[in-house]
């Protein structure tokens, strides 16, 4: 889904069984092997998996080996086993955490990166989606609009000029609306707009996935009888979640960015954080620093 | 869907929307745009459609261009109207009718054919699986695994022998069971293999489609608010619908054969129906004329 | 391939061969039986195609029901030979013309609208890559990031609001590079990125096509000899390819708005043509107007 | 491709740009991460790769978990590398080797298979397609259309009756006429009607995945020059490549049963091998022994 240079394991059984039966989990592009395993671990020796034998993890990757020795497969099993261990809930960490600690996106430092948005449904209330994205791209960066990255190249500020094209983003998007598999694909599908209005190259080595997940329902493994699955939203209610998801994806790619922190790593290569405050300088020259204030 | 050497209109949005707005057309493969536009008219004509502009015909075809003057274009709008408004419950029809008046498959004649299931579910009952498939395509029949196409040519029953490999097969599956576009998607996928199983040769020219729907609930058309559905079917009670399918595609192929006569059409084209005694005949010598009932 | 809320006839046999075998078509959502008809009778009436009894029309539609009688059926197969009669090469007219006529995007007149961009390849030169695209659908307008849809609704300038989200983008790419089906096809997938970049809301109810075709070598019909195709570019050199359609088709759809007219239409509804003037001075409050001299 | 409930690893990658860069690889379902590993070890350590970053693992599975201890992990990273260095040209062995040491189909001992088939096109002499498999599900056993599945059962010489329907195959095909990679995918897709002709269930869990690669030309990797390539066959020429590659998977899948032995696996579960002589009496009863022989 998306564009298809990448690893992401797990892919086909997903598409074809609409479930997901693992954590997600996001590494770099040569420690696929390591995650799937690991993860594999993690769920045989779930309490009740006793006669488990089958397992379809899921692993996003994208490269980091221009900061990280990539090739000297520094991730342990152990260390994935520790991070879904430490998952929990509230605020997400965001910048040179995880799978994000080595990335570079529009030749400043990347990362982790979210946001989410309030979907109003009439008659309902309200669901809320959220997008978690692990950057990692080259392109030339726009914010709101404004063309920050040419300008910040006009005045020196990116040291290392766009250091390339290619790259990934994985976008993980989870709600608590009631959609179905075909849907939530559909919902995946229009994240990737939000990718673009960023400023993403998405060049012939891009790898950019998304897998879009509900969290409205269980799916029981493994289960012949009919499921108990809360009524549906029908097509006709997709629209605001297009929307929403486009939008959270292009502000989580920007959260990516300003919670990130300039890194020293392998080899000796720098990569710059995006400087904030000349952020801040262009889009109030471009009029769209309090774009969601001003105008909605 | 299939192997996609066809005009099949309407398949995009089906794919997107998973669900299916106007009847099903079947016609020949230079009538699909005189089908699509009597489609559109029936539909915007119905009481109530007063303000629908968009309607999205879903029209199947085969290439009857031996026995019918295709290029004639002889198939009117007023032909396909006269069609859904003479549709029916009860028997199907089958043979040298409708759409598969002028196709042949496997050297003879072919035409519609159709059959069914009852797939049971614990503690549900069954649910109703039936296939209707318009035969055109060539390759060398099997019965029931008996060779029965390489049989005829050596008797010389075959008189045009095998009359070219391309050619496609329409196939339409419906059934009353609960189930998800996700999974009557993968129920239509597995239509084929009862193709696969009668011989057909699935060559680069056929355009082999199948479209698979559910009566068990109605999506109403644009709306935005959650609509009741009755529960589905997970995918772990899929596998008998699987065979189901399977099965009832290749019975519903043989039924198309069996049930058509010789014809004598465009040019002067003669093409026979199959020979049913010498058919049993070497079904009796196979020892598969009656496998189903000795052997299950 | 995009959203496929649409009734783009021709697609899966595109899909499966990688071929086009027919001039490609715009025109209206329940016109495209008609425009079937009209290029399928054109394909038969060529000189040499007496035989031919196969043709697959490739035909797109974007819904202009506010403005055209669509339920009417104005389109005829005369109407559709004319236009193919009189494909020139030249100038492309934009605006207000042909499956443009009625149509309207982001609350104003929209239509027909073309760009191009030269690619360099080392060593080769450089190939042409040109868009065409029929905008019809609803979103925000930016244009090079200026929030213009915003700013204009702000002064009133926008008298319908934004009529709407659902609607559709057509968009066909063609280039003289010799690309496979296969990088073709990725081709058309990165388009949408610049419909995204222009503030498309993509809704539920879009149906975004893009086809991609080369004209650097043409493929036999029904050949079973190899056919000499010139040598085909790499994936590696794809990604300038990847920016220039998403820029390229971003160009477009401005110029679809920027030369179209405001337009009084079925039942007396009027849809205005975008202020340009206003457009520009939001521009350069923006600081975006000279974006490509001032920062490249 | 095919029936999506596996691990196949790569997946994305080969779909997205054409091409395999590494060895395939086939396992057990639990072993695709420790596969993932060693492959990205051996592509790493190969002379001239020092710099490379970014390896994309082609690794197909199916589930032997009733003969092997699957969920104790016993592949090791050692045992991917020690068989890619063991890679030989030459007789392939079949039965209970490699991947297949483990697997069980139609209720026997299942394994390695595989079958070729020669492929005559006009002017070029003739092309090879070979087919190597990894059997793995259930189904009813059909050989050349004679129900032996069936008449086994009869005679009590299933001694575990189906043993469950679910189970995947993975198929691997190779040719060296030069495909382009559009046609590899549609000659991928024609595999499966050879497993559906041999009675497999196909069921909810089945992972059935075919891929098929060229050895007529190499591509480079990452260049972004023009690469000189064969003259690809066209679509027309691909129609006895589609029955080639029926038959030999067909074929192939009957050898790795023919050639399997009886196992005694983990838990003392025994899997018994097919009765080669029941199966030769049973197809002398229904006539299709020499099926080949006699009727061509």
């Amino acid at each position: 889904m998306g564009n298809g240079y990448g690893k992401l394991a797990g892919y086909t059984q997903v598409e074809e069984l609409g479930n997901v039966e693992t954590p997600i989990i996001l590494t770099n592009t040569l420690s696929v092997g390591t995650a799937v395993n690991a993860t594999v671990r993690y769920i045989l020796n779930l309490a009740g998996n006793e006669d488990v034998k089958s397992v379809n993890a899921v692993v996003g990757e994208t490269n980091d080996g221009h900061l990280n020795d990539i090739r000297g497969g520094h991730v342990k099993e152990q260390d994935v086993l520790e991070a879904i261990a430490g998952a929990k809930s509230g605020p997400v960490e965001e910048g040179n955490v995880g799978a994000g600690t080595g990335t570079r996106v529009f030749g400043f430092k990347g990362g982790i990166g979210t946001a989410s948005r309030m979907v109003p449904i009439d008659s309902v209330g309200s669901y809320v989606l959220g997008v978690l994205v692990q950057t990692n791209f080259g392109g030339t960066l726009d914010v709101n609009g404004a063309p920050v990255g040419r300008e910040l190249r006009r005045s020196n500020q990116d040291t290392e000029t766009v250091a390339g094209e290619d790259g990934s983003c994985m976008i993980v998007v989870a709600t608590d609306a009631p959609l179905s598999s075909r849907n939530l694909k559909r919902l995946a599908g229009r994240a990737l707009h939000g990718l673009a209005r960023t400023g993403s190259s998405m060049s012939n080595g891009s790898g950019d996935y998304v897998i879009a997940f509900s969290t409205a329902y269980r799916i029981p493994h493994g289960s012949k009888e009919t499921v108990p699955v809360p009524p549906l939203l029908p097509n006709g209610a997709m629209s605001p979640f297009f929307r929403a998801v486009s939008e959270a994806t292009q502000e989580a790619i920007y959260n990516s960015m300003f919670m990130a922190e300039t890194m020293e790593g392998y080899g000796g290569h720098i990569v710059p954080a995006i400087p904030v405050d000349k952020v801040i300088e262009i889009c109030r020259n471009y009029n769209v620093l309090h774009l969601q204030k001003k105008l909605d």
